[in-house]
């Protein structure tokens, strides 16, 4: 359970990925290759992009058939040029051809998301910045993302609504207040967290401050905003800027000197890294 | 178990979404929002696009308190505008709150599906063709996108391995041709199937025919090369172009006279669509 | 997953039927026999009868101890006499008699269905027809028993609702005609389906053919009627005999010239095939 | 959790059932019949026997759509009639034709079995003996099938290997001898359990009484010898007998004077009870 | 599943377990120890008692890592003194770090039920009376509680509901007397079963003598009565002490002559025994 | 999902409980009480103690039957005397009995943890520190305990290894210090987590205030050294206080001036809160 494809959830989701595509069985592959047949197969990027995902493909294919090879030529985190190969297969031909697709579809997802996550990364490299991903993730997927944003060179913020606390507007007004907020949450959460709370303004952040937040989430604010938040905080809480991040406006937010810059399109509209399986003459 | 929210394997995957989301509970709204505090909330359009998953939405905000009252004002399939009002959501202020993310993350996927499948479809009205997916979806999501799919006006290609033969070049070399393929799939398969094949060439088009190939798929052929496959075939089966199947190429690949044209992208790498919860005030 | 004790659905029900039978332990043999006795046993047929889930037997006994010995003498599909061993198991005596009653119960069902199936089959020898099951199966064992009727020489009808299309008297009526009920399933179902239609009269009939059904279900006619039917289709159309088939009756229906005759009792009511477990000296 | 459906390990299998038929969606009746059309339906038995397993067929209607009516009309071990109405269903007519088969299907094999019970259990009306099943049942269908024995006439044996101890000749072996054998049961089993021993031979149910074994099973014994061991017994345990109870030889058995009389095919091969499900004018 | 480790129930319980520990990844160790360090781990008792779980323990180790050694020292069963070695694990230091609380966690919780087992059976040595536990478990693991039970020297009362008859004073009163309660149950239980009845007098152990009880549960009675209760029954029933048996108590009730002491605090409310796990430099 | 009972795994934990104890069935209540009987019951307090876990246990009572009605007369939290009523139940007699023990085994097991977490907090009532669990909890009750620690006044520590970063001896070791060991976990982990490192010694104490730890836990440290380290640290990071921390002991702990005081006995060895039900006269 020390890599990503031993956590029983993901597991469980490579179950049910080949329970949805096998069902009651590869009709055509059974129709038309006989058992006995054996092949080697050859998995290479079609595509230039970061591979993320090898162990789950691993996996996808040792559970169609314990007995199939399978060699990573490639590593997560490597990035890749068409053409090159990323691991190898071997063993049933049957075998192979039942489980090509969903292994394919978990690593194309998942080095999609490295992809994008570190074209998002290079663009803040140089600044204090960390780039960490959201709650807007594909249902299902939300530790297989969280763990390609890593390999794509992005940290994570909070899996879940209850291992971190983030607190948002409405909150603030249930509670009566950035204050009552901060000290009801930070009563309640395990002293191992830090609190975070989401701010509109300079006023609300002052506020966030006095109220002795870990960390504040500067919402949709201009970079000149930004700027003024960063002097006003000095250092007493973690920045964390969020909204409207993209390819052309990250680079600049990351320069006003925030802590954080979060962004939700690496998991939500990251498009899949091609990648082919081809078997190869024995 | 007549719509889509109803089918058991949706009703799973709900639950894993949330459970992904809330695990042992959302302590930021726990701590900071009253029990008593009811509150109503809009979903809203953020971006032009095709709906698709209101009754997924609907379905996980009930899963986390059947108590909240739920309303479309949109439906499946419906195009929005910014701005436009999607649903309507009223009751305890805190369920809203924790099944706001996972309802959203589902109907941002879903509605990014049909709003993709719908911009190709467009691509190729006046045509005969009909726009199919593929079996290139997010795992875990094959019979939501494919739902999506059709709110998007594209038609479904088969669902998995077991509900359709389609027999590609490594089941023909192991069967030692497209004959013996094809009549090993029909000796197998139930005869409410039809057998498909995929072809590269035009003579591996003329031994399909002979086949009796119900269904001939034209792999990655160029449009003048599927042009004369038409011809070739004169109706005795149905053609479908695969491969590279882009904005850009799909109009043209559909006026060679198919009777298909599938598309991995629509499933593998639409972007979400952009959509909002906000709460109101009472 | 390439074979039929591999699929996910398949070891879900092996577990389910030894949780039921070993529950919290086998008290009798825990008691009795020291976990240090190891013993060999033969699996032998009782009854004569075509053995079908060898496999799945193997499957059990591996679960209940995947260091158990399981060699299979027959195949599935052989035709066996009283007396002829099937399998071999060996290794702690504990183990083999646990896992005893789950392994005969599956073979047991199993290879009734199959042999059900090929007593109807033998019965059709010579004609085109060809013998189907249906969806009258016993719940939960859906799978297995289409496979057994496999094994018995039988051909399989759909799986379930979503993977063929069968237009009965009610969908008709709701649809408002053949016609119409057949282009709304063919507008909605993927490509790669044959649309089938249920007809009761040759007028219906006749309105089936022009709808452009691909196969016709002739519903409870007698012999006289289905060699008409035969005749007016001409081999526009499959023809599926359906409704009463019994072993008196299959042998001519099926000599009326359809294409193939179903049949629900090889599934619902095919008594179970007599095997038994042995315990022998070492 | 006090009727029979209601217990978790029937829910999961209706659960189960569904899924297997229903799959990911009823394609036919989505195409041909308008959400808003509703119905009535009959269920109605087209054989004589005793009906088991409305409740379920109920669950099975309400799981696909909690808003559809069921009227029991008959009660789960009335005797009935071709043409008796069973049931009355009412509601959505896509709900009623996707729920249709899987409902008939768990009614017509446990009605199978109760029918299949109560034959036998009139034969032998008027001895002191009491018809019990075994564990040769369906897999996954124990409790089910059990509960049908019950509503058939019959009762009940152990339901697993875990409730009940019952010592056969490879436990004697293993255990050296009866006494030990049946010492070794009593120490490790609850206070609550009997303990039953197998035995061949009258000298064997000699040492079985002299053991002090609660129920002793006579395994294919002629009645002769069935006859001698009632006598030897004389009330000082339960006598139950076993092996190759038939319809033509359970009656004779029965009249031996002992206690049980247990047969595996009362579940193992029970034909399906006929019943049918008819849509009406409303 | 001839041990308890393998229980399908038990696999359930240790992968539940896993997960509440584990959940998406053990981020402390996975940040600080490389996956190549590997290191050798003693599991040590910190206090005396009896051990219990050892199974469990490995199997925990082996679901984290399958290529972990483990070797137990002691055996369950066995009475320990403060430092005794129980078992060595060897291989990935992660691994280990990983499965550490999960694996102690079991055997610790086991090991206390076993330790308060052998407390108070030890104060009944020499009386004819049987330590037995009873319902009062805590939620899930049942079936690992009362196989520590055992491994303290204790025996077991029924598992559940559904394996035993147990009629207490709110069945008499439904069924209108102890004799209607117990000719009930014997006829609907199967004949495996003893029925088992609760009395709170002397009248009314009386009466379920004459009504056929085999076991008869004395419900609070104090030591007077329990002895004229045994002197009153000579043998025609077994008779359980039950409630109230501490520590204090338990030996004075055991001399009473009574067959069974029933005792819930064994399983609810043992104290964990104190069992640490230390790596040892390689 | 937003109180404990409505946690998809608290749920899925009372059906794990309900069925380990109702199995196929309550065959006693089955025998004897008619379905038609109706009761009122009465859950009263039998020992001095602070109730957890009502929500859990008219879950119970509802999961067996929803139309049971369930009246809590007490509140979590509330600290009761023996004779004081927790809730009232009514509806279905045979249902009633069914949940009973579960629902009371929930009810005492959690009670019995918020009981002695209360003991434990008033110990150290008027010092700064906080009594935070560990997790040293039951298998499978993780959630749940961790909520009755909460009603008893106490505060969490982390759920699992997921969320939060604990260095203990062994990680500082395979990262080569303490200050590596920070910062690579700081590096991995999402910034809404605090940093706590495990210390034994003063100047390991200094080590991990250079290298930020935001918490430092002192392992079994005496009173005198807990007193200089809390002099040393001066507020830098939070100080928690482990190992060794019994009733005796707690006291004098916290008032050196720690910050957190962690017990594992609270939930790993906390005796069960006698509770009982009770049916009345109608």
């Amino acid at each position: 359970m020390n890599d990503i494809a031993g956590l029983p959830a993901v597991r469980r989701l490579i179950d049910l990925a080949l329970e949805e595509d096998v069902a009651h069985g590869d009709i055509t592959t059974m129709a038309t290759v006989p058992a006995t047949v054996y092949a080697d197969a050859v998995i290479q990027a079609k595509q230039r992009g970061v591979v993320a995902g090898l162990g789950i493909a691993e996996a996808v294919f040792l559970r169609v058939d314990p007995s199939l090879g399978f060699a990573a030529v490639a590593a997560d985190g490597d990035l890749v040029e068409p053409g090159d190969r990323l691991a190898e297969v071997s063993g049933r031909a049957r075998s192979i051809l039942t489980a090509e697709r969903t292994a394919l579809n978990f690593l194309q997802q998942l080095s999609g998301v490295a992809t994008a996550t570190r074209t998002m990364r290079l663009l803040i490299e140089g600044t204090r910045a960390r780039l960490v991903d959201t709650r807007k993730t594909v249902p299902g997927l939300r530790v297989l993302q969280k763990y390609a944003v890593r390999v794509g060179g992005g940290s994570n913020h909070r899996f879940h609504l209850a291992d971190a606390v983030l607190i948002k507007d409405n909150h603030i007004a249930a509670a009566g207040g950035i204050g009552p907020a901060v000290r009801a949450a930070r009563d309640l959460c395990p002293h191992t967290m830090r609190v975070e709370v989401e701010v509109q303004s300079l006023s609300q952040l002052r506020e966030a401050l006095e109220a002795g937040a870990d960390v504040i989430m500067l919402d949709n604010m201009d970079c000149a905003m930004m700027r003024q938040a960063v002097e006003l905080t000095a250092g007493r809480a973690l920045l964390e800027a969020s909204g409207g991040i993209r390819e052309e406006t990250v680079a600049e937010v990351a320069r006003t000197g925030v802590d954080l810059v979060s962004c939700g399109a690496i998991t939500h509209s990251a498009p899949a890294l091609d990648i082919s399986l081809d078997l190869v003459a024995r």
